[in-house]
């Protein structure tokens, strides 16, 4: 799992979570059906991992924390691949270096799948135990969060090889957009509520549901467009001091950015079906932070803050609600999302809410498993699986990272 | 300068500024007078720069940005010097790299000196304009926050030294003092307001004043011990990975982390005086912001914001004023706070007040400057000078830095 | 092709040239027969390439040098794998950089046995051809450097795998073997000849062949065995500052080497067929030639200068030949020196010798290409294959590197 | 010491002795003489020292060597000093990290010069006696290297400096000198003596003398010169693969290498006495190994080996004898060979020669130091001090390394 965890004032329901469990695990493994055993193996960087130890290592959460501790008399399928498949999770003992995951070409892909199999067969009966349902939840969350992560990653894996494969075949493409002129949610400022509550899946670092003060603000009702992007980089973003964080600057220069990741020449991008054009109606994605905050001063305005996006969402549903909708199924073909919305970057450090408490326990580790210097990202991408987004749900990265869908919804001060 | 600016609202009495300018320029040569040239010649590390390019760098600012803007026939002591002593500006032309600062054994110090004394001449008649006063404050607050880092970048130079060299003589310990058991300010909570307003030279960081909403919370009374410190570590606390933010622990093991900076064997520690036995009553200082939250962590506790301090410090200024006050002198002999307070670490990432703009021009380059990733600090440390000091003032760092005098002052949630 | 180049004067005979190909491309392809697409994907270091890889740069240097040039109306198989797979031949144009080798999980495995399929059948009608005999007697040398490559590569990936993967089955051991006192082969130095000449396929940096004046020296009739290895670590080999080359003595520190390459716990060593018991009486592998000149110091004796290794293998053809034919066959089974013989490291610089001249041509464009800081090592390994090795052949790699089977035979001065 | 010991064999004259020790130290001494302690104190790179560390080390080695094994009643000036003098010599005790040299800002230049006076004092009685001859002559020929050492430091110092400080004045250029047409020493090939022997100092890598077989070849009798340097930049030279080794390749366009060391624009250069302009007559300097074959390559030339070039500098004694004597004396002014001549590249591996021990005892714990991958030089610099060099002299770096005087003396085979 990659960092959150659930609520335990979750309630879901056993029987739905049998078939959740199910549709989810199939999902996953129709996503991967075009990758060979060799696309499923490497790893392009140390932040990303291949696709074959993502299926495994959500495999090994559900034997480690499901099987092993509540399914009588299982025994594990290989007893040295949890060296290989545990994440980060200290209590569940070593594991192999974070980078050294691509030199896995064993187990094969075709093995994997075996034990998934093997592992699908018998949770079978704890599916329909209303006394593992809070665990489920969980880990059908965090199966979802890494099919996002796999898709991701896959992305960048095959952005490497210089042949640029496409994982999916190209397709029409829908009729070209027109890009409407920005609109702005306004909000008057005050005390306002954040945090989830009540029924429902969310991750701990969601609660607890608290009180916050608001400045009065606007939020873009839209998405900043490659188009827009484009003009950034034509007025010459990349290449003004005063635009930049200064340690966005010093990224900008060490690294030779001169446009998001996966861009190419003559308006093309990389993106799972290979090297496309670019729609400069459609958002801009795979940017920095760095690179997000530039934007927003060039553009003189600013990012939100987590808070500020969240009261639009929850208040807003029926326009943003829709866009979280169109973004979510990242299905192997036919998703009209599929290069569509993105998570959105906000000026808010990751931080543990008022009143948070670390859990105990193994699964709970990594509850508070807070790290400095990362943001929040609030929305969901094209890659995210339906039913995963929220209003109240936290993301975060480094300021650098841009592999994931990341873009940019802008915010401005509103003269009180 | 490091990276503030003054407040434009600011309104600074012009014969008051005479008097303080000459005081400190004084000061700052005092302060140094036990060095050679040698000795303010080496860079420890590209954090930290030469005493010898602080006292330039000062220097260059009053030529800078006040004689060769307002002083009628001035000319450049050096037109080579500014491409040695610009810090940042990128307004103000090319400048070598920051971690060549150490290789500069020309000019040499006595020459800086002899350049120290034209500018000061030079600065004689518009020190009475009050037409600069506010570029005068801010000159003085900028060689002020130099003082501060001289201190710090030559003690990290004097302790890679094997024969540990002090830089002032060693003097009898005052009596050991008694650790009291450790109060609370408590606080119910609501809206209250931060930052700087009204009249006193302030950064513009410091502002606007705004509202903020604060949970029921309270503060300690006093600083984390050395004592309590050795506690932590009798505890094993540099070993457990769950007291540590994740990218903390990363930092204790590739870093192979122990103790604070400074700390030696045997219940010593590196001064300004040479190695000297530690004081447990004494506030712990030279810990990073990992070791500050895992501290916490370890007690029960947390990290302030950097609103719940300021809003203790603005009303309980009897208690708290007078540690700022015993901290702030750092003079060349007989402070009793030398090694006594210190920088206290909270747990909020340094960003922009809301509504904060940058102001235009050279001087106000930097005003916006922010980085990511850094956290702020309140309060002042033994090295601050004394009149530098304010309950709004905003100091940050990288969490993992740790050469300044930092220290820890708990915090915990109120039940509401 | 690895570095090396064809020497003008040899010339093959056609017909064999033809059943020599069939028989070496089929020996490439049962070698790999074992490896599933991801085992020959992955790159464990920059030094190595993946399976794949040299299963494709074979290939390409037989389409680029022979079919490109010299088959009329042929058409490259794929006209953007030349980047993928060129090695280093600038005239041929540009490639990806070595490191990047192990991210090409496309073109797969099935798809470049397809392209050596069609490769072959084209180069047909050229193997009867007595005007291409030299280019063809070059590609097959260079696809034989390649194989041993190959096989020193894939074992350096496996190995990364904590689960050590065998390539190959385990098979009962040969009856151990007794290690005999060592014996020597003594000369009493003068004028000697040295390098290639006559009829035979040997590589450019073989020749000229000339003169050099030896000392009086002895050389071991045998190499040093895993036994003596032990004795040595016992006596604190790795620990003696002493006994090493001073770059030697910083690299294990640095490294924190403490054994050879692939030694593992309790006597075991990992192999082609996983983790097995190292027998003390066989050679000495994996050593780099820190660890050998270490070793011969720690022994009393030196490293054997090239000439006097060649003099003597040229002087003592059965003894020496028999061990070189036995180390042959890198058979994917039942080969009894697979775990045998291995490159001997000699005490002599790569340089080229008296009268060398670099060729013209793109082929010929490495003949020069030269390295400083390299020692050349003569013999074979278990991993040459059979009919490669020659007394006068030059092998060569930096001092630090033991991934390939290299050992160890002690020389000594005779008192003049 | 550097790395090199005396030759047991060699017996100096006592009182010759004498006046030699005196002599040189205060050489040393006044070659330094324009520099500040903060001069003295700063390290531009790993490789380097700083000047007031050369000064303290040779002071160090007569104290350890001779003083405190051979004075009665002498006690160490200050015993935490041996830990920051020591080199390398693991026999004496720990040391500072290399790198960290140039942060010892204490003790001071002059502290320094009290301990040379005081160890100067002490050592008078040793000088007389013959029984120390052999120490005194190896401590004499140390601490000439280390001049040389101190001279090529301290320039690489003050070239990081942008103000480009002088050490000693600008004087009168000599009248230019044309470039004669090259000539070549021709020598039939066969059998030579090579190596020390007799009475006189030398090292012990120098020994034993022994004979070498070398083929027909020519050495030319001038150096390269700027001006041919300058043809070869002109004919590309640094952009043409083909020319270099494929690690000098590899060096060239990693770090960017475009002109020799010390080159600036408009035909200037670095030098002792700021930037000057380069006399195209005049040898070219500070080239890399890299660089020489690249450029010997271009010219259908070769490098030397150490053995063609001493057996030519052995007959050719009139010539070569003559030109080594011009370059030697670095006096602090005035010396017409202070830009002069340098030492050169030879295609040799730095190895022992044949029959070489290893000597026991701390002082000749280095005699074997031999590292792998340094390259033998011949002559001596500039900056070598009169008297110590040698036809069988012998001098070794890395191929990158070109902040000595390093030049270019031609060779090429002759047809047999």
């Amino acid at each position: 799992m990659h960092r959150n965890q659930f609520s335990p004032g979750s309630t879901p329901d056993a029987s739905g979570l049998a078939c959740e469990f199910s549709a989810l695990r199939s999902l996953t493994e129709a996503l991967v059906a075009p990758l060979s055993d060799a696309d499923a193996t490497i790893q392009s960087m140390p932040d990303a991992s291949p696709a074959k130890w993502h299926l495994a290592h959500t495999t090994w959460f559900w034997e480690t924390f499901l099987l092993r501790e509540h399914a009588p008399g299982y025994t594990l399928h290989n007893d040295r691949w949890p060296f290989l498949f545990n994440s980060y999770y200290e209590a569940e003992g070593a594991r192999i270096a974070r980078g050294a995951r691509g030199l896995l070409s064993r187990p094969s892909l075709e093995e994997i799948f075996e034990w998934r199999a093997v592992v699908d067969a018998a949770m079978a009966p704890l599916l329909a135990d209303p006394a593992h349902a809070d665990l489920i939840a969980l880990g059908i969350a965090h199966e979802q969060q890494h099919i996002e992560l796999l898709l991701t990653d896959i992305k960048h894996a095959l952005f490497q090889n210089p042949l640029g494969p496409a994982m999916w075949d190209a397709r029409s493409s829908p009729p070209a957009l027109t890009t409407a002129a920005m609109g702005w949610h306004q909000h008057p400022g005050g005390i306002a509520m954040v945090g989830h509550e009540g029924a429902g899946f969310a991750f701990d670092n969601e609660g607890p549901r608290h009180r916050v003060l608001l400045q009065p603000f606007a939020l873009a009702d839209r998405l900043v467009t490659n188009g827009e992007w484009d003009a950034f980089i034509s007025d010459g973003g990349y290449a003004k001091p005063r635009l930049w964080l200064a340690d966005g600057w010093a990224w900008v220069q060490s690294e030779h950015i001169r446009a998001p990741l996966y861009w190419g020449e003559d308006g093309t991008h990389f993106t799972h079906r290979g090297w496309q054009q670019r729609d400069p109606h459609a958002p801009v994605t795979h940017i920095s932070y760095y690179e997000a905050d530039a934007f927003a001063t060039w553009a003189g305005a600013r990012l939100p803050t987590e808070f500020e996006w969240e009261v639009i969402a929850a208040a807003h549903d029926p326009a943003l609600g829709n866009q979280l909708d169109r973004a979510s199924p990242p299905l192997p073909s036919g998703s009209p999302g599929l290069f569509g919305d993105c998570w959105q970057f906000t000026r808010s450090a990751y931080l543990p809410y008022p009143g948070f408490r670390v859990p105990d326990g193994a699964v709970g580790e990594y509850n508070g498993k807070f790290m400095s210097g990362q943001v929040v990202l609030r929305g969901a991408s094209c890659a995210t699986v339906r039913g995963h987004s929220r209003a109240s749900y936290r993301n975060f990265f480094y300021p650098h990272q841009r592999w994931q869908f990341t873009g940019l919804r802008l915010a401005k001060d509103l003269i009180q």
